[in-house]
């Protein structure tokens, strides 16, 4: 049947509305950075003010400064951006890739996949309408951030990366008392007290933080992932085998990220993973993820023995053309590994690693991602596209958490990260998984020293096996801790892991969660600003302003409702009283009483001591002057 | 009007139907001991067999042994127990008061406000019928469990207590391989291997446990609360002046405990608390704790600073004759440390604290609980009441955690113990609140180091304060750790805190949260039999018993719902694959490649070594002879 019969997507595909709709009070404001097009996003939070009454009893309002946080969501939450999700989103790093001269515009995709699905008339109903052909690296050229950082150049992406990180410190600088902070514990983060662009610099060259940023990505939003830098967290969409369609994907992604994730990994292992992740990548402001095997597993009719390097190596360039900033790759899945897992509670868990432990024992060989890691890297270089080196050991189980399978391939995937720093390459390193609280930090540590600071990212931990169903928490309460102890990602998990496909509840419930979590570990680590909003929304709560309180919250749909559930009237709102105690009961009440009796107190002591000295001076009469 | 037009509550009240409904794949067993009337429940969950392949081929069935968990879902979830919430649960410590004949019967209410109750005709039709009359200490004589296990007395309580907390280690004994945990890192606790009767006493006499029983609560199944037991668990139930009914407050109750609260709080500040209360209590077979305060506050129309310490008394000596087994006492609240709260973010938050604020400096007299504390101890010791001190100080925002006055109060409570001790009256002490991650440990250091190892309660802690609506989590993260650290009960929050009132999904969601930071901490510590429960479900998931793995969560609700939501079909629950993955994902379908390949290398190896041993036997010949 002709493919006319059908609406084609390009035609007809719709932002989620949900999607687009501006935050309550908040208006996204630009940072200006040292070139015109550097403008870094960021979402004001505006606050009513304070009443304040005087001693004469008149009122007075005492403004409270808005409140900026750090911004995922892209365009999106713009109201001034137009969005089409059929276009995608605007390439604001086009201009300097182009300034770098230092790639290529090709004639058309290298990837052989690529150019028979592009060939393939009946996919045209699911199409994206690119226009855009894919870009590469000049012959010889290395087009990383980290091969630019190394020497010596900072590029735009860094400026906007500290502008970003910055902008926290810069306004706690100026918050005054509002930024109070603890002094935190970094467990020997180097956090510096302001951002600069050289620092940004720095720490990417010596490794020790990632900037995702495919040249064939230029509607990203530059980021960075390193343990001196923000604790940051990924979603994860992605179809599968059961189904969900494109626009679904994409609904997902702009729903993720309006929540907070930093990062979007497309897990997609069911029909159309090209087209879907086109679609996913022009709408996304935030990097994009994948683990390629899966689709070069896909390839081969879901035979693991079947798969080899020349399908995955197509497949690397397929999505490196398609502008994918990081690959989770498992070279760490040694053959001499695998049979470490076999006494295990859960064996591998990992769907990469199970598929190139199942591919090493058919062939009794090498794992080939090992073997052409070298290969891989010149893939890597020619796009910039950054490792994520998968954990596919990793325990799935309390009962396996931190055996010899798993610290084995950590220690392989310390090897590969300094092989991938030879060639300028980023990296990332990827971890558990099922880890009981008192053995987490020993992750970290073991991560740290083999892998020499390369960022971690971790799947969790889940810190129980027993609450199927609520592995959000069960994880959040590992990824909390794990950030604290210098964990730069945390992935996040959803309600409905180990059970069922996640819906879009299920995203943000996942989102949601994971925020805390990496919140919680800035707060712990003393991030310089961490607390600046913490103190706003603790003030707003003290002051009974509820809609402020409602607006700084992660969630401010869900803050509002549950609010309304027990006091629905709009008078509520503004009432002097909470729903959990009742008027007569506010404690927040009484302690205005308290601090009126303080200030009394104060007041009385220094009259007191005025009085005291008045009467010291009578009693010692001139005695003072004499002594001059 | 007459009461005769109303239906009575004592004849219409009928227990929540969701509450009795016995769990899935569950029964429940009684452990005997060493009489006829100590009988411990315990929820058994039977497992199906796990299908092992032969290498005939044929496939022979493998039983996996039924799991036995700590149940606080009382006779609600035996088939065999008869309910009826109008006449209450059966009193099976009746007959261990009696014998211990150092109690009377009351021929009425001693409280001047209970006896004032009874009389009023108008609440008739909200009555619970008691039949019973209060019983209180003969004179002269202490009940409190401290006091007999000062004596060198074992109490059936405390046998009660040794056979339900030490049914998961002797589990463990007999379980084998599925019994592997992790050593623990338990900060200095003291958990034996076995928990007897004679070690339970001892923690008693010491101070670092508690058994909160009241002799007016026979109903109560007797539960232990120390850092060297499992993490315990508290939920809040109470009206508010909002509303909610006595049925709805059973039913929260019911509700509560069928998910694991270890004790309940009823925390009504709304309308007839007091007969609300006897349903609660006379429900319950788990502790009842109270906060009095918020009654005596009641009595004097809401005016803190006419409360009077006889108000406070008669109330006291009301609920201890009603059953309540712990009181919420804010004797730490000093008139000194008042003013140190002026200049936090969020002054006073607890409302106990804000209360006995105001009063004292309305009077400016010290707080008369603290003045009073030898005749609160008086009453606690005629009833077994034991003392929950309130940390009147918590800090209600990170930005206040770990202040003086926080800490100035801590160590009140510290002399406070003391004092209670000395009167043989049991105490826990409450600690925060809202603190960040790094600043956890020391709450709970400060509370070992001046409390004397007197058993921790906390509130959370919330580990961060920007996200209400999902407070279960923030608090959760918090929780985990303080539990880890040694902290003995962790007190719930609901996602609604700090918004609105917990309806009964709320409570569960906190509930489940509250068992999940318990366990992860009792995992964490190393608790002998911890990692039981979680080794089960994993086993069962990697072998796609999704059956059992449902019926071991502590959930099972909710995780076959998710489960059912991608994959509804019954045939989905045999698949020996899951939704996220689809069939040709499977990682944990290739791990059993990867287990018959480890057995083929081990059979290899040995076959190899035999071969080589045989070859050195012949090369050498008969040396071997020679050298004998």
């Amino acid at each position: 049947m002709s493919t006319s019969e059908y609406p084609l997507l390009r035609e007809t595909a719709q932002v989620d509305a949900a999607a687009v709709e501006p935050l309550p009070a908040s208006s996204k404001i630009y940072l200006q950075g040292s070139r015109e097009d550097i403008r870094v996003p960021v979402r004001e939070i505006k606050l009513t003010a304070t009443p304040v009454q005087g001693a004469d009893g008149s009122t007075r309002l005492e403004p409270n400064p808005p409140v900026r946080v750090y911004d995922t969501s892209g365009p999106y939450t713009d109201p001034k951006a137009e969005i089409d999700i059929r276009k995608g989103l605007s390439p604001i790093r086009e201009q300097w890739i182009l300034d770098r001269q230092d790639t290529e515009l090709l004639d058309g995709d290298s990837s052989e996949y690529s150019r028979r699905r592009a060939a393939d008339l009946s996919l045209e109903q699911l199409r994206f309408d690119l226009k855009r052909k894919p870009r590469r690296a000049l012959p010889g050229k290395n087009v990383s951030q980290m091969h630019y950082a190394r020497q010596g150049i900072i590029t735009p992406e860094m400026e906007y990366i500290a502008i970003r990180e910055n902008m926290a410190l810069a306004e706690a600088r100026e918050a005054g008392d509002l930024a109070v902070q603890h002094p935190g514990n970094s467990f020997g983060a180097s956090i510096p007290q302001e951002i600069t662009p050289e620092f940004v610099r720095d720490e990417v060259a010596r490794g020790r933080a990632i900037i995702p940023a495919n040249i064939n990505h230029p509607e990203l939003e530059p980021m960075i992932i390193g343990r001196n830098f923000l604790v940051k967290i990924n979603g994860n969409i992605g179809n599968s085998a059961l189904g969900s369609s494109i626009e679904e994907e994409v609904a997902k992604l702009t729903w993720g990220i309006r929540w907070g994730a930093d990062t979007m990994m497309d897990l997609s292992t069911g029909k159309n993973i090209h087209e879907t992740r086109e679609w996913i990548v022009r709408n996304s402001p935030v990097p994009v993820g994948t683990v390629p095997i899966y689709q070069a597993l896909e390839k081969v009719d879901g035979v693991a023995e079947d798969l080899t390097w020349e399908v995955f190596r197509d497949t690397l360039i397929e999505q490196a053309e398609q502008g994918v900033d990081y690959f989770t790759i498992h070279a760490g899945v040694l053959l001499r590994y695998v049979p470490l897992t076999a006494k295990r509670v859960t064996g591998i868990v990992s769907r990469g690693g199970s598929i190139m432990a199942k591919w090493c024992l058919a062939h009794h060989k090498e794992n080939f991602l090992y073997t052409h890691f070298d290969d891989i890297c010149e893939i890597m270089k020619a796009y910039d596209v950054s490792f994520s080196l998968g954990d596919g050991l990793r325990p799935g189980s309390v009962a396996d958490a931190n055996d010899e399978a798993q610290f084995g391939e950590l220690r392989t995937l310390g090897e590969l990260t300094k092989r991938a720093w030879e060639h300028d390459v980023q990296v990332m390193i990827e971890g558990p998984g099922h880890v009981p609280m008192h053995m987490i930090k020993e992750n970290m540590e073991e991560q740290l020293k083999h892998c020499d600071e390369a960022p971690f990212y971790t799947l969790g931990p889940l810190t129980t096996d027993i609450a199927p169903g609520y592995d959000h928490i069960t994880s959040g309460i590992g990824a909390a801790q794990i950030g604290w102890y210098g964990c730069a990602m945390l992935c996040y998990v959803t309600p409905k892991e180990h059970l069922g496909l996640p819906n879009k509840d299920d995203v943000k419930t996942g989102i949601i969660t994971y925020k805390i979590a990496a919140h919680a570990a800035d707060l712990a680590k003393g991030h310089p600003g961490a607390q600046l909003r913490d103190n706003a929304l603790s003030k707003a709560r003290f002051e009974f302003r509820w809609e402020d309180q409602f607006n700084l919250a992660l969630d401010p749909d869900t803050a509002r409702s549950f609010h309304d559930e027990t006091l629905p009237k709009e008078s509520a709102k503004v009432a002097h009283f909470c729903s959990m105690c009742g008027p007569k009961f506010c404690s927040m009440k009484i302690s205005q009483d308290v601090r009126d009796y303080a200030d009394q107190l104060e007041k009385d002591q220094l009259q007191e001591e005025m009085q005291k000295k008045s009467a010291e001076f009578k009693e010692q009469g001139s005695e003072i002057y004499h002594k001059v």
